[in-house]
């Protein structure tokens, strides 16, 4: 494919059916006409695929980012990253700095990490301090308008495939608390139960039923309720008529070839799921919540999430100045690595992929020990002279997640480096930050009663100052 | 196109793959294989063609009315008659015998008709005495169990593209209140401004007061408020969690293929559009109103509507035993004629080519002498001499829409063809007819307050015995 942007594809065009027309009129001999009819066609079947859209005279490509941004189901080297697959083969993982040229977001660098801390007054979250949230969506307009005091809400969501969640699953919840700790923001939690019962083998009513049972998962991560409106798609759509109409407002300016072009559907795939990403694109405008916004539909979103969510809200972000709402911003992580390594993300369906916030302290000890991916070497004496190597130990990484103390955490990288430190050791440590960590979880879940679920699922005002 | 059923062609396509391999395993001569191959590759293509679905070994085509109903955007002649276009060639309009051929749907016979009046102790109305309701789909199985002390309910619509409605748009509403009192049933009438929302250059809000506007004149027709629920989109998506839960089941059972077929729509459309269908198949579902119907998903459902928009209820009638609900049975009108003849249907934005429901007396009579089409003979002697055509006579036509009295009206229709009656005396008729019914339904619908909008249009507890 070419490497010209649409706008630069769509001038060489234009230029190239003035040759043809200019050919055609001198009468010029017809192998040179054929030659440049060729070169047009092939021109536009180049559009095509890079833009979606068939070409057309005099209508320049939208000046957005989904158009070119199809990143998302091509493969680059080895690497696959959609909002249903994410792939890697190298035990490092996904190569996030190419991931971050591919969909055109933007690097967190010390810089940012350092705005943050300075506009909230507090250390940034080792998420930021460790580059697990990596990139980021124009949340330098976020600071620039919350230092004039011009407030945003937060918004990130969960898919409820299932009763059981992993800690992978908590990585965007810890951080969109300490988010609205820090900014002191509302936030909205949208449960796709409606995405779950249209991508999997399940009814309604169990899809509806993992959403209350993950809901006191998030809920237990710590959130206000002040400030924290939890909900499902199956009962907010049919409770709030500013939801629906943003929905339509939104599929009204997406078209098939767009959402085929953004997440590889096919003419196969049922319509549900074909109109699905206006119902993820919808909470990003603050006019779905006339709740806790009232009349306001210009109340900024920012979203963190995974980064294999990033093509709903590229989409979003192409159709927000079309129907006048502001683009949402994003936070971007990296993913969860499963026990067996890097390659790619854990799976909820296999058990020993990943640690699961129902695990007894017994089990999180056997995990580890079975199946966490070590970079340590074969033998104690190679290790003790060569050293492990921590970047494909995914132990090390867990680590990394859920350690707080950073000279801790570089200290084990060091002298598991240098062979001081032995695998069993190493995953010693990851073993009893996990058990307090999970222990910790299970005992405030069990204080999440189902007014409290109620209480957080309600439709209401929030506290929210702008 | 083959005549074959999809299972007829499944199965010889099935044989015809066989034939291949066997060839191709005994070796044979690569001409007879190639034949064979080319053979095999034209009849999936018709197999696609027929069903909207590729051909899969092992994989029988559904056991469906939608797979062999792509008669929708097909052209028979110069028919065309889909939910956006409706056109014909012939002055005497579309030909519905070849339509319900190719619909596959039943004749309203005369045996039918005598039915009805029967099970009701009513004479039948004159839209079914005069062929105006034509076909239909299960309406002997709605008698069956009605016989037996089984309700149903009632299920029509309106897309309220502008303020203005014309008579034509009465059509199935007249004809609904006289089943609602005939049968003393429950009915349910959708606005789906979010339907013109997606299609028309309109904003929602503007859509959303078009339905307003349309209900007062639907509430003038005479509906029995403690039995009729008319709501919009809009609003009833919002406030429903059944109604979106049915949308969502519809959903997951339509693939884009299917709606290609049936629809004709294309990847330029956008998503809106794409899944609009399931918004129009949820009310056939008593499920959808549990305000009227409580927890019973088994209530049958008929819609009487215009025969442009079976190609919904055909899909619908398709995805509702998969998805556990009775199929909804069907009543289908002719079209009302434009006053410039039965080639095509009224528009709306056209205020010559109908007469409008806020028409007044005059502009009626300007309209019918000046626009009517006219199947009378071009002077005064010839139309004495030879007699004027009715069956082409748009004058003629409107009369047998609205002209009460089966007497009356033969009489006109044998003096015009005998040339006894003028044009100008047709046209007469016809005036007087009309600004007796309008004017009747203009002070109707002066007394449909905002109150009385606003009664018929909560969802609430209906009148229903069954």
């Amino acid at each position: 494919m070419s490497d010209l942007s649409p706008m630069d594809l769509y001038e060489t065009l234009t230029a190239q059916g003035d040759t043809v027309r200019s050919l055609k009129a001198q009468k010029s001999p017809k192998a040179e006409v054929d030659a440049a009819v060729q070169l047009l066609l092939q021109m536009k079947l180049d559009y095509k695929r890079l833009t979606g859209q068939d070409y057309k005279d005099g209508c320049p490509p939208a000046d957005g980012e989904m158009v070119v941004d199809t990143g998302a189901v091509l493969e680059d080297g080895d690497d696959q990253v959609d909002p249903w697959n994410v792939s890697s083969s190298s035990a490092k993982g996904v190569d996030y700095d190419k991931l971050i040229v591919r969909f055109g977001s933007s690097k967190i660098d010390q810089e940012l990490v350092d705005r943050i801390a300075r506009v909230t007054g507090k250390t940034p979250h080792r998420f930021l301090r460790r580059g697990i949230f990596f990139s980021h969506r124009d949340m330098h307009q976020i600071l620039d308008a919350y230092e004039k005091q011009k407030s945003f809400y937060l918004y990130t969501g969960r898919g409820p495939s299932s009763e059981a969640m992993h800690v992978g699953h908590l990585i965007p919840f810890i951080f969109t608390k300490w988010l609205q700790d820090v900014f002191d923001v509302p936030l909205v939690i949208q449960m796709t139960d409606d995405e779950k019962y249209l991508w999997k083998d399940l009814s309604l009513d169990e899809c509806h039923r993992y959403t209350i049972e993950n809901a006191r998962d998030i809920i237990a991560c710590g959130f206000d309720v002040n400030k924290t409106f939890i909900f499902s798609d199956l009962d907010y759509m049919g409770a709030s008529p500013s939801f629906y109409r943003n929905v339509v407002k939104v599929q009204k300016h997406v078209t098939f070839n767009q959402v085929k072009g953004i997440f590889g559907f096919t003419d196969s795939d049922c319509i549900g799921k074909i109109s699905f990403p206006a119902v993820q694109a919808a909470p990003s405008f603050s006019s779905s919540f006339p709740q806790i916004f009232g009349e306001r539909t210009d109340v900024q979103c920012l979203i963190p999430c995974a980064i294999d969510q990033d093509p709903y809200f590229r989409m979003t972000r192409d159709v927000a100045p079309r129907i006048g709402y502001p683009k949402p911003a994003l936070l971007h992580s990296t993913f969860f690595p499963a026990l067996q390594g890097a390659q790619t993300k854990m799976s909820a369906s296999d058990a020993n992929s990943s640690i699961f916030l129902t695990d007894s302290a017994k089990q999180i000890k056997n995990k580890v020990n079975k199946h966490a991916f070590s970079g340590g070497k074969d033998t104690v004496e190679e290790h003790r002279r060569c050293g492990g190597n921590p970047d494909v130990d995914v132990s090390f990484m867990y680590l990394s997640f859920f350690l707080e103390d950073d000279d801790q955490l570089e200290k084990i990288r060091q002298d598991y480096s240098s062979g001081a430190l032995l695998t069993g050791e190493l995953k010693k440590s990851l073993i009893e930050t996990l058990q307090l960590m999970i222990a910790a979880h299970q005992e405030r879940r069990t204080l999440v009663t189902d007014e409290i679920v109620q209480q957080f699922m309600s439709p209401r005002k929030l506290h929210f100052n702008c």
